[in-house]
């Protein structure tokens, strides 16, 4: 894989926003698409989008736009989506459940193979077919199966603890649901995903939104 | 509420983190926190989270750092969490329940209400003592009670339609949680949660990151 890292991390993170974007308009059977078209969708100025693009060395042609289908596998393959990642859930709670029968993530080549929890009531059980395992299990799998990535959906106190024994073991990245800072080895990559952290800028913006409006009335 | 449509979208969207570190600390028994130790936990540059606070007028002391529990209130205060925010999820699918059993947020001042849903075998549930109503009664439901937020978890081609039925109503955000790029009125705010974006931001980051490995050990 190509070497990225002279691009921002501002630019990288539109990516998978320009490809599922670029995936929609395939899906409707648009063929290409000019700058000024993607920012109308995706909010950006035509020239970010433009700069962006230019980036990886993708140009669209003057008058006819960027080839959809060929935008879309380019950056697929910045990336990294050629390659197939093997997923275990740590904990099969609501959210562990959810992201277990998300089946979409298969055919983009992420494929969850287990489920831990410390819950003996939870284990046995089978969600979307993928066993739930016994949490106590989890360093003697990591040491008998490749897996890529541990989704942590634990209780928040847990996830540290559970972190400390994916530490040396096959496991390259950890996508964490809890609301913990977790510390991770510098060989493992983490992406978190703070829920209420979202949640706090939508009511943020709705605070300023209507304050705008007040005003604008009054 | 204070109007803060002066400081960068980059600096608001720090402050949900900064308050959770505070939250953990406060939890911990720590009174008092220096911008030194906010950038060991939070990752920031020490000079970067001073000016950031400093926007919201909150300044530390000298050889004292910042008051955690202050602070941790200040920021609460800028994000709009003194108040209460009623939220319904549109969707009643794993996702939908693990949001709606995730009762963390009634501590935090946002309570769902109702969970809706299209499927017949679900209408009349309960989901964490929140009763699951019928899709088509969501225009009469919103007519005769206040809602703030929307929760939608459907699958991605409703989401629009879905949006659409919110417009005019007492609805002021959305949170996103389908893979649809929505259209929203201006008097309502959408924060979005793609899963699979943040999923591809995390195996891009791994790949980087093996990347730099090898390079190193060569």
């Amino acid at each position: 894989m190509k070497d990225y890292s002279f691009v921002s991390n501002t630019v990288i993170k539109r990516l998978p926003r320009y490809r599922r974007i670029l995936g929609d308009l395939s899906e409707k059977g648009v063929k290409s698409v000019s700058s000024t078209e993607l920012s109308r969708i995706a909010g950006y100025t035509a020239s970010q989008i433009r700069q962006d693009l230019n980036n990886f060395g993708a140009f669209g042609q003057q008058g006819y736009g960027y080839n959809v289908e060929r935008l879309q596998r380019q950056i697929g393959e910045i990336l990294g989506l050629r390659n197939e990642y093997k997923m275990i859930v740590l904990g099969a709670g609501n959210l562990g459940q959810a992201i277990a029968n998300y089946t979409h993530y298969y055919k983009s080549g992420y494929q969850i193979i287990a489920i831990f929890d410390v819950n003996p009531r939870l284990v046995g059980l089978r969600i979307n077919d993928i066993e739930v395992l016994d949490a106590g299990s989890l360093t003697e799998y990591l040491e008998n199966n490749q897996v890529d990535i541990a989704v942590i959906t634990t209780d928040k106190d847990s996830a540290q603890a559970v972190t400390d024994v994916l530490a040396g073991s096959c496991i390259r990245g950890i996508w964490n649901f809890t609301a913990a800072e977790i510390d991770v080895p510098e060989d493992i990559v983490i992406e978190n995903v703070h829920l209420s952290d979202s949640l706090h800028m939508l009511t943020y913006y709705m605070n300023q939104n209507g304050l705008r409006i007040k005003e604008l009335s009054s």
